[in-house]
C-alpha cells in the first residue's frame, strides 16, 4: 500500500497550467541567485518606487491605540469612503461613498470587476503591450482576452477605431484600458477617451480604466477620468490604488469605483466572500487623503528628471529605440536583440559591469499577441538619478557584450 | 444620441447572479439601520472575537521604521516563512519554508488553492454544513460543490464514508474539510482523518483543510493536521490563518501550506499576479509567533466558560437544539422557527429587548443541499459571558415573540 501511495498524484488544473508567469516577477529566482553571488541589482522590472511614502500614512499606522485588529466593513469603512469621494471631485470624478468599494489593491479590484461582468469565455479587448497580470486575472475566471495593438513606432497611441471594431464580436463584454498606461507610459488624449466612449456606447460594454497613475502625467499634460466622460455612468468601471500614488506598494489597498449600481451590488458578493481589506492598510490610506499637495509637485518633478535621463541616455545607445512617454513611470523599450526573455535572464545569471547589474522585465509578456515584444523590455524610472544613470551604463555594456552572445 | 445612452446599460455576468451572498454579511444593512435607531445589536453572526489581539503583534507595526512602504515577495518573506516552518513543526506539521505560500487571509489561499486544483466544472466534495464563503470561491472559478449531510443530530460528525464514495464521480478533484469547523465547531477524530486519508488515496484527490481555529479544542482534546498524516504529502493542502488564532481578522493574513511541489508553483503564478500580501499585516503576523503559551492557555480557558454558558444557556430555551462543539467558537443551533433567515432579520428590523437584539448568520447559507439548515443559525460565541448571557436571554425573548409573529 505505501507503494502504490508514492506513486499517485493528483493533477493540478489546466487553468493553473495555463495561468501566465508574470513577466515582472517570473526572474526573481535569477535575481536571488545573482544576489547571493554578491551581484548589486538595479531593480528596473518592478513598478516599487525608491520614493518615501507620505509620513502621514506610516504615522497613522504606527498611532493605531485599539486593542482588537477587527475586520472591517467588506466594502471598507464609511468615513474613509466618505474622504475618497472628496478626493475624486477634486480630480473632476463626481462619485459618493457608495459608488466606492475599497480592495486589496487595484488588482483586486479588477479581479472583483471581471468576474462580476464577464463569464467564462466572454471576451475583454485590451490595447496591447498591456499590463500583464490583466492576463493573469482574466484567465483565471476563463475570460478571453482579446488584444489590438498599440505600435512602438507611433509612440503606443490608441489604436485606430478600426482594429476595435474587428475585435469586437459577439462574446465581447467589455474593453479594458490603462491610463497613463502601465507598460508604456503612454497618456490617452481627450479625443482617444471620446472614441472609445463612442465604442462602448455603441456596443454597450463595460470600459474598464486602470488610473493608478493619474497624479504622474507630465509636459503639461492633464489626465482626464473615463468617469468624468458624461454618458457612461452604466458603463465605466475606474480601477484604483494607493500604491503608486502614495509609493506605498506594500499596502495593498485600492478600490472599485463604478456608478452603476448592479455592479457595485456584484461586487459587494466577491467582496463579503473574502470578508474585509486589509485593516492597517485602510488606515494608512485614509491618512494618505492628507497628503500635502507639495509631496505630488516634487514626486512629479522627480519623475520627470528620470524620464528625460532615461529616454535620452537609452536613445543614445545604437539600436535601442525608446519612445518619450507621457505619464506613469515606465518605457517599453526596443533593444537590438532577439529575445529579451534569454537576454533578460543572462543579464542576471552571466553578466556584470563592475559587480552591478540590471533587471528588467521582458517584453512579451506584455502582449498577448504571440511573438511580440520580443525585442522589447520594460523599465520602469523607479530608482535616483545617481543610480539610474548607471543602470543605463550598464544596459549599454551588456549590450555590446550579448553582440557576442547571441551570436 | 443621449436619450438613447441612457436606455441602454451592459449586464454583469451570470457568475456574478448566481455568486451567494454571504449568510454572515448579508444583513449588515438591517443591522446598520437598528444602529441608527439607537438599537444595541450583540454580533454573534461573525467570527470577530473581542480577545485583545497580541501586544506583540500590535507593537512591532507601531514600530515600523522604514520611510517606503514595499512590496513584499510574493510568496511572502523568507524570514516570515522559515519561522513559520518552525511554528508547524510544534504542532506536528514537518513543512519547510518553501512549502508555504503566505496569503492574504486564509480566503485567498483558499481561492489559490482551488483555483489551482480544480478546473470549471470540476467538482469538490464538502461534508455540509460548511463555511458558507468555501460556495462564493467556488462559484467563482466554475467550481462545482457536491455536499455531503453531516447530521446535527450526530453531533455533525463526518458522514458515513458510503456519502463520500456515492458523492465521488469522474469530475471530482478534491474534498475539502474545515477542521474544526466552522460552522459546527465539530473537531475530526483522528479515525474520520484516517477514512478521509483512504478516500482521498482510493480516489487520486486533493484533501484541502482549513484549520484556521487549530488552537482552540476544548475538553482535552488534541487537533491533527492532514499534513500530519503519513502519505497524503501530494495530497493535501492546509488553509491557514492568523484572523481568529490572534484574534487579527483586521490583518487579512494566512498562508497555504503543501508539500506538492506543482501544487506550490502553479500557486504563485497566482500570487504573483497578485504581487504581494499586505506588508504590515506579515510584520504582526511575524512579531506574532513570538506570543506567548500563556496567551492561549487564557484564550481557550475564555472559550470554554463561554461555550458552555452557551450550550446550556440555548438548550434550556424550549425547543433549541444547541450541539457541544469540541472546538472553534461556533455552534450551529436549530430554533423552533420554520424560517431562521426571516426570524434573523425580523430580530435586526422589528425586535428589541430592553433596546438590545442580537444578530446571527441564518443556517440556509451553510448548505448547499436547497432547503437544509432552514432553521438553524450559526452562533459565533466570540463576545464576553456577561454579554453573552444578554444574548441568550434576548434569543430566548424574541422566540417567544416571534412564535406569535409566525403564525
Amino acid at each position: 500500500m505505501e507503494f502504490f501511495l508514492f506513486l499517485r498524484m493528483p493533477n493540478v488544473s489546466t487553468r493553473g497550467l495555463e495561468m501566465p508567469a508574470s513577466p515582472i516577477r517570473k526572474l526573481v529566482p535569477f535575481a536571488d541567485e545573482a544576489k547571493k553571488k554578491g551581484k548589486h541589482i538595479f531593480h528596473l522590472n518592478i513598478g516599487q518606487p525608491d520614493i518615501k511614502t507620505p509620513k502621514v500614512m506610516l504615522d497613522a499606522v504606527r498611532n493605531f491605540d485599539l486593542e482588537v485588529l477587527a475586520y472591517l466593513h467588506s466594502q471598507g469603512s464609511q468615513s474613509y469612503r466618505e474622504k475618497l469621494s472628496k478626493y475624486y471631485a477634486s480630480v473632476g470624478v463626481d462619485v459618493g461613498a457608495d459608488d466606492i468599494m475599497v480592495t486589496t489593491g487595484g488588482s483586486e479590484a479588477l479581479l472583483f470587476g471581471l468576474f462580476s461582468c464577464l463569464d467564462a469565455n466572454d471576451e475583454v479587448v485590451v490595447p496591447e503591450p498591456f499590463y500583464a497580470n490583466y492576463n493573469g486575472f482574466s484567465r483565471s475566471g476563463g475570460i478571453i482576452v482579446k488584444p489590438i495593438t498599440a505600435k512602438i513606432e507611433n509612440n503606443f497611441a490608441l489604436p485606430p477605431i478600426e482594429a476595435f471594431e474587428q475585435a469586437i464580436g459577439p462574446k465581447t463584454r467589455a474593453i479594458l484600458i490603462c491610463n497613463p498606461s502601465n507598460p508604456t507610459g503612454y497618456l490617452y488624449s481627450e479625443e482617444e477617451l471620446l472614441q472609445l466612449r463612442e465604442i462602448v456606447l455603441k456596443h454597450d460594454l463595460f470600459l474598464f480604466a486602470d488610473e493608478v497613475y493619474r497624479e504622474f502625467v507630465y509636459d503639461g499634460k492633464k489626465h482626464k477620468s473615463v468617469l468624468a466622460l458624461s454618458g457612461l455612468d452604466q458603463h465605466a468601471i475606474l480601477i484604483d490604488s494607493t500604491s503608486k500614488r502614495y509609493s506605498a506598494c506594500g499596502a495593498r489597498l485600492g478600490a472599485l469605483v463604478c456608478k452603476n449600481k448592479t455592479v457595485i451590488a456584484t461586487a459587494m458578493k466577491f467582496a463579503q466572500a473574502r470578508l474585509s481589506p486589509p485593516t492597517f492598510s485602510e488606515i494608512a490610506a485614509e491618512a494618505a487623503l492628507e497628503t500635502p499637495a507639495s509631496y505630488f509637485e516634487e514626486v512629479v518633478e522627480e519623475y520627470i528628471g528620470r524620464r528625460n535621463l532615461l529616454v535620452e541616455g537609452l536613445n543614445k545607445i545604437p539600436g535601442v529605440l525608446c519612445p518619450n512617454p507621457g505619464g506613469a513611470f515606465y518605457a517599453l523599450v526596443r533593444l537590438p536583440v532577439a529575445d529579451t526573455d534569454h537576454f533578460c535572464q543572462w543579464m542576471l545569471e552571466s553578466f556584470d559591469y563592475n559587480g552591478k547589474t540590471v533587471m528588467m522585465a521582458p517584453g512579451s509578456g506584455f502582449y498577448s499577441t504571440p511573438g511580440l515584444g520580443k525585442n522589447e523590455v520594460r523599465i520602469a524610472y523607479v530608482l535616483n538619478k545617481s543610480d539610474l544613470k548607471e543602470a543605463i551604463e550598464c544596459i549599454a555594456k551588456a549590450l555590446e557584450v550579448y553582440k557576442e552572445v547571441e551570436v
